[in-house]
């Protein structure tokens, strides 16, 4: 069952309060409970400010009281920066008070043991009773840069920070949150929030997302996370920020399965979430950077909420080598570098007859003489050809003032006749001159493949805000049939996929080589035997599979020699029967299925069959259920889809119905999210008319445990 | 036959002259023909300095002449700046006069079409009739930082421009040199020598690496190339390099098949070739940069010549955030992060009792107290662990100049203790501090992932310094069977593979179901029977190909069989007998090749049979010919290797058998190089004791005319 989810409404509280009262505030102003006063003091907090202090009358200059409640007035927010042990009396004063709610800076609850564990599920009790809402504990607090509130110790306060920007931020770790914070100053990059959430007791990644999706200053969600407690609850999050057009860029620790081996103890576990993890992020159109420059370089690129119509990108370069390096990159990235239509080639070569003028648009070195050369090369190109993004490098020209002051006249009226139009610059040049092509409009970076490199995630969410999702019907979800609980048989398994709408092979069980031969003759020629029994889970190794039976002699044949052979191989295993199916002829192998994942719940995998999926790691995931858009997507991310797709001389799968599968898939894994574990379907052939799970096993969460041991 | 190669030793005397004339020079020291003249003084050349202009006695306050022979004492070194059509006379005075070497800065020649390409052709012949070293035209010159000397106009050095270090930079392109001079002013990086060599006409990137790795200043090389017109020659520049251990770096515009279509009409070739330089590169110890970043990073880090003994590697870092990021960086890099010693995590978890321990080490906030704790962990992993790479996150608390000043004593003083380790920084700092540190031999980044990615790059110079590879022995090669010239059958190609020594299947070829027979009864059973025509070179097309004949019977049944469908298939094919060949039962299928590109020459392929060369692109290349460790290198860079090495239940295959195939391939290409275009080899059957090539086919250089039209 999934616990009641708080409102986020209360949050705005918490974010924008009026009256603000701190626990535990030291008279001196650097030390860790002297800085949160001083903070709010510096930033130009404006509202009501008090301190609890039972042993003094003011502190900093900031009258203290015994306790919220001799505070004459409502108070909107706690900032706690006492002891451990004394958090819990101060929430709860708080809440006699009625404070809407609290931040708890202090530290030593979950992260040092079961002591502090204990704490903190008081905290979250108490939240959850009390309607209050907490921020913490083991935070850095939040700054919000629009109103001037500033509810930290965070040592990055020491520096410029914040300069006011649109970028909401949001991080499980306050040292995370430090460092970006003091990386965003050193190279002028605006925040509007930064919250960090620490240990979650009760305001979490999820809600502070919901929070950004609707406030009014923030245009882009950046954040960091090292897990999640509540998938649903982070999914329905991002689908809400999606909706309100905020694009979310999430760096979270882990990518790959060494990293995770590097760092954790229960390795597979880890690495296979993470897996998950990216494959969940991407399906709720989130971008995932990789390190705190790409996490930035993505946000300052998509604050401004250009989304350009198309990946069609023209470059304009002062250098041909360089030109050619942004081209591999944009390529890399998915945008396309179409050649520019042999008109515009005329015109630019008109005025640059050394150009370059295919795409990537070499000026070399003329456009020195006329700067303006370049601007008349974006006209052309915007005038003549489809291009969505220019992505332009001018080298050291930036840092010519003269040059780039005749520049911005016409480069300017162009950026402001195409609004929708992605812009971004590539040079060398001043803060000033960097800022004042910021605010007309442009992307500016040093490096030409840094700069490309927005263009491309700027693509990215664009991509994500188009991608339009069917939503799936709860009702079917519920019609899918539920696992008993019981370790079920091949059979008994592929039964349950045949009651979800899955095909599977005309088949039956049978206990005697005649009624082996009748149903084969119904089923017809050719046909498997396989052993069925509970005591066999893996049916090769006993040579449990006779294939391509043709005839009732072959039959007959067969099902003495699988008898036998089981006999031989697993004398005291339990043979329920010889299943008796039909032989798919032809098709593709893949291998699809279903994990339940205990952090991120259910969901479904696809690959190719054979060595594809372990040797080169081609398989796509979705957290179920899903609809057909997804299904179809998933099918396409393979790497390998060129197969299913009729590469090599093959066939061409039935894609459509491939598609269906998944989806169907998606919706048992849903509705038996209590039930399985995993569920294997290897193979599911895909022929060029169906799709068939021909072997299906199914390991329950009752019986995980004595898998394992088996 | 390859030409004859000039000596590099002339070129100190062009980048180290002790007197300079220019020819050209303008009074105007802003115009591009007064820049040169003006750079010099500015720099402070202190040799002789001449202008050629018969109109002036003195140009820049320099003593002109009307010709170099009217200049008394030895000229080392002319300067060109004249037009085009008078370059070549300007030359011809210089030979003269006896000068060693010119700077051609004039452009107009093959760039510019037919006519430029026939004035540079004339140059070219100058340069070698005459001895005298030439570089350009239409080239940016050269600026030796060391010795003041600066033959250029380039804009960029009106920046601050060189800053001295011990980076030798070689580019082919003017543009991009003046970009990356303008990049490392900008970020503090020091370059020694910087050459452009434009259009190359006789002094090339291969002469100035030579000349680069002989320089006692320079440490690192460093280079942008677009193509290659001598690839034996810059193999020979780039391995004198690592046998100098110098780290050659280069970035190689047009790195995808994409990248290369979207700016040049030919694509396939050039997109071919790409994937061939890549080989080519790494093959000879040179480290492929992407972007302009990547490119001065890893100089940077390169420059100090630091090469750490293993990939054991520790992370430090204030925040547990950022060291799982920097872990995952460091792990896909393949640096190793192995848990340290349980007694050195007793050590650090004694100082610092909430500290993460195993690695990454998390200090956590603590150690802001006491900032010697970052030493003292240091300490500890050095001690007590086989670390030979630490990288270290302090986030903003570079910024902070007391702690950065305390922490120097302890952690400068383990530096000189460990000359050999490698120590690298992320932070924020300010400049002092990060050249403190930097002079006290750190690498210092902000970021720390490209911290982290500059260790990767600093292990993978110290695993090129470590290679050895075994010399291939020229009569090896001289003993490899030669093709004829003419178009060869499966059974003649694989004819030749016999005489190199690669193991063939036995076969024979006959005209009669009783001759067939009696060829498999000695072969052994089972057999294959293959058609033999030189009219049909896909045999399967025309059901060619008969597999796994057991018995006489099958054999006779067969060999009719296979006439009768290639009759109906190919009526007018000539048929010239059927190949009785032993089937090759088991093994892994691979396919391995020989291509011989036009620019880079003779390369051998190897490949995993079946669809995964195809979809995955799993092929690896390697430029003939080459020894053992090669081979065996290649075989390992393969994804699929796991398959080869025993995957999935497979039997291994025999490794060394397959490598000694690869020699043998790679000394047949060589030798064949002005015979055979391309071989194919599909499939080589890798077995567990031994490896065969199943089926051949060889394209000529002169069939491929025909064979294209076919």
């Amino acid at each position: 069952m999934p616990k009641p989810r708080p409102s986020t409404a209360a949050l705005s509280t918490v974010f924008e309060p009026n009256a603000i009262v701190v626990y535990g505030a030291s008279s001196d102003p650097n030390k860790i409970g002297g800085r949160p006063l001083r903070y709010l003091k510096e930033l130009g907090f404006n509202g009501r400010l008090y301190a609890i202090n039972p042993a003094r009358d003011s502190v900093q200059g900031v009258r203290s009281f015994p306790s919220a409640t001799a505070i004459d007035g409502e108070l909107d927010l706690a900032v706690i920066v006492v002891p451990s042990e004394s958090v819990l009396g101060a929430l709860q004063d708080c809440v006699r008070k009625g404070v809407k709610g609290a931040v708890v800076l202090s530290s030593g609850f979950s992260e040092v043991g079961s002591k502090g564990a204990h704490m903190q599920a008081q905290i979250t009790a108490l939240a959850r009773a009390s309607g209050m809402r907490i921020l913490g504990p083991n935070c850095l607090g939040f700054v919000n840069g629009v109103r001037g509130i500033s509810v930290t110790f965070s040592p990055s306060r020491e520096l410029r920070w914040p300069q006011l920007g649109s970028i909401g931020f949001v991080t499980q770790s306050g040292a995370f949150g430090s460092h970006s914070a003091a990386v965003c100053c050193n190279r002028g990059l605006g925040l509007g929030m930064w919250i960090t959430t620490g240990n979650e007791a009760d305001i979490d990644v999820a809600d502070c997302i919901v929070f950004l999706a609707g406030d009014s200053h923030t245009t882009v969600i950046v954040g960091y996370i090292e897990g999640c407690r509540d998938a649903p609850k982070l999914a329905a999050a991002l689908d809400h920020a999606r909706l309100n057009g905020k694009q979310v860029i999430l760096l979270k620790a882990g990518t790959s399965d060494a990293g995770v081996a590097a760092v954790a103890s229960h390795t597979a576990m880890l690495a296979g979430r993470d897996e998950l993890f990216d494959a969940f992020l991407r399906q709720h159109g989130v971008i995932r950077a990789r390190s705190v420059d790409e996490l930035l370089d993505t946000a300052y690129a998509c604050a401004p909420r250009i989304r350009p119509a198309s990946p069609r990108t023209a470059i304009i370069s002062t250098s041909g080598g360089v030109g050619v390096i942004m081209a591999d990159a944009a390529i890399e990235g998915g945008l396309r570098i179409d050649p520019l239509p042999a008109e515009v080639q005329d015109k630019i070569r008109a005025m640059l007859p050394y150009a370059g003028t295919r795409n990537p648009i070499d000026t070399t070195a003329q456009m020195v003489n006329d700067i303006t050369l370049v601007s008349k090369c974006f006209e052309h190109v915007i005038a003549g050809s489809t291009t969505d993004i220019i992505v332009t490098h001018l080298s050291f020209i930036g840092y010519d003032t003269a040059l780039m002051d005749e520049l911005s006249g016409p480069l300017f009226v162009l950026r402001r006749k195409h609004p929708e139009k992605l812009f971004v610059l590539s040079m060398l040049c001043s803060e000033n001159i960097r800022r004042r092509y910021e605010a007309a409009g442009f992307l500016v970076f040093e490096d030409p493949t840094r700069a490309v490199q927005a263009a491309v995630k700027c693509n990215t969410a664009a991509a994500f805000a188009r991608e339009a999702f069917s939503r799936v019907d709860a009702a079917d979800t519920r019609a899918m049939p539920i696992m008993n609980g019981k370790p079920a048989t091949e059979f008994e398994a592929k039964q349950v996929l045949r009651a979800a709408g899955i095909p599977v092979p005309a088949e039956a069980v049978v206990d005697s080589a005649d009624a082996a031969v009748s149903e084969a003759c119904s089923i017809g020629f050719p046909v498997v035997l396989k052993v069925v029994s509970r005591d066999i889970p893996h049916k090769t190794e006993v040579g449990g599979v006779i294939l391509n039976l043709s005839t009732p002699e072959a039959v007959v044949a067969g099902f003495n020699e699988l008898h036998a052979r089981v006999h031989a191989a697993a004398p005291h295993a339990n043979i329920e029967g010889i299943l008796v199916g039909k032989q798919i002829v032809g098709g593709i192998e893949t291998i699809a299925g279903i994990l339940n994942d205990p952090v991120l719940g259910p969901f479904v995998m696809l690959g190719l069959g054979g060595i594809f999926a372990e040797v080169f790691n081609d398989v796509v995931f979705r957290r179920a259920p899903f609809g057909i858009e997804h299904a179809s997507k998933m099918i396409r991310e393979l790497r390998s889809f060129s197969v299913l797709d009729g590469a090599r001389g093959q066939s061409r799968a039935d894609l459509a119905a491939l598609a269906d599968v998944l989806c169907r898939l998606s919706r048992l894994a849903a509705a038996n999210v209590g039930t399985i574990q995993s569920m294997d379907i290897n193979p599911l052939i895909a022929c060029p008319d169906g799709v068939f799970a021909v072997d299906a096993m199914v390991v329950l969460l009752s019986d995980s445990a004595s898998e394992k041991c088996a």
